[in-house]
């Protein structure tokens, strides 16, 4: 049986925001780099599946943050796999602060696709590379919710460009997120309060794409789609504050 | 007499590129860092000058390249500061691999501005604080060169946002950069060529500003400059490849 492993860091200052403060787009990051680095200690990561054609790829997540952290501080991320059914693998985050307290839960939904075709393929695969791969602790949060398309009362264009894309030519995950945070307004990222951010990624951003960002606020709810030119959905998001 | 320090880093993938290998923008931000963290070791960081209204500035900067590392590679950076004039600081870096070879240099110029008044002061209230900061290392590279305005092919528009921001809520330094190389081709990202950044920082940018972007390329060089919405220029830089 597997245990949660920790992974240690640090805020640095290209990670924080005008309040000092870790930005929702860099506490993703540092949670995607935990788990390629886990998948990657543990025989499961892109160095060995990216030979044999196949690509972790992030569905869903959910990310609850009680406060976001403080430039220079120190924080540990611990994580672990706690299921895996037939095509859907759910990767777990919890963040520590210096003093031990768990202020970040996590719950991350990835599949595992066959790069050349495009599909996904059956993650009985990676039983040959790692039989001991779950770890029974639950998750630590509520699973990332399905989200549904809703009006929204504004938009914004953003053309793909360079400093957007990753490896693959596709925006990268996190990008998304500050896509969408750039249209909140000022007064709501200075409260830096307790929230929760669901996001569900549908289809892939490319380079040269002119991307459709509407949003609407509702009290403590701020919901958000992005559409890729051909108006096709590619990205929905809640973030509620507590 | 002071001595050349050492501080050490790894690419995470959230500082690279689609060709896997850091951005020019991150690898800018490990220098800037390093800055800030030997500053604050020494004596004479942020920590303290702030409470004292006092506030380094980038003024000027060049960094030479001979390639940008690939992701997870693992490099150290070199610092010290070379010389203070009256009102101009000069930090040198030389970034080494893992093999103990040099293959990134860098020359920046600051100054220190009472951060109330928005004037630069005297570097000689440094000398309070640190009587032993100057190594006589000479600088690494040519120092930044002085840029003049010039003709310019192309242009986009960029309204600040709350990404692009600082705690002082002016464009973040090496976002400026970010914003110029989004303007090149992307074959010229792809071939990873040596190359040469100067860059001067005329005038901040604030939140909501609209920026013109104007560049041209002429071979192997590329212009730009970068005015606020008031047509005031705020930003110059070159890039060279060899």
């Amino acid at each position: 049986m597997a245990e949660k492993t920790r992974y240690d860091y640090r805020v640095e200052p290209q990670n924080v925001d005008c309040t000092l403060h870790s930005t929702m787009e860099s506490l993703g990051n540092y949670l995607l780099n935990t788990a390629g680095d886990d998948a990657q200690s543990k025989g499961f990561g892109v160095d060995v599946l990216g030979p044999k054609n196949r690509l972790w790829v992030l569905m869903r997540m959910a990310m609850e943050f009680d406060n976001r952290p403080e430039q220079y501080s120190r924080f540990g991320v611990n994580t672990w796999v706690s299921e895996n059914n037939r095509i859907v693998s759910t990767r777990n985050f919890e963040v520590i602060d210096g003093c031990g307290n768990v202020f970040g839960r996590s719950v991350s939904q990835w599949c595992l696709i066959d790069s050349v075709r495009r599909t996904p393929v059956s993650l009985e695969e990676l039983y040959d590379l790692n039989r001991d791969m779950l770890c029974t602790e639950p998750e630590p949060c509520p699973s990332p919710r399905k989200l549904l398309s809703c009006d929204h009362d504004g938009s914004s264009i953003h053309k793909v460009v360079y400093s957007d894309i990753d490896f693959n030519g596709h925006v990268n995950t996190m990008r998304y997120i500050t896509m969408m945070t750039d249209l909140l307004p000022l007064e709501v990222h200075r409260q830096n309060r307790p929230f929760r951010l669901d996001v569900n990624f549908l289809h892939e951003c490319l380079y040269g794409d002119e991307l459709s960002i509407s949003y609407s606020m509702d009290c403590d709810l701020a919901s958000f789609e992005i559409r890729n030119g051909s108006g096709v959905t590619a990205v929905r998001a809640t973030i509620e504050w507590k």
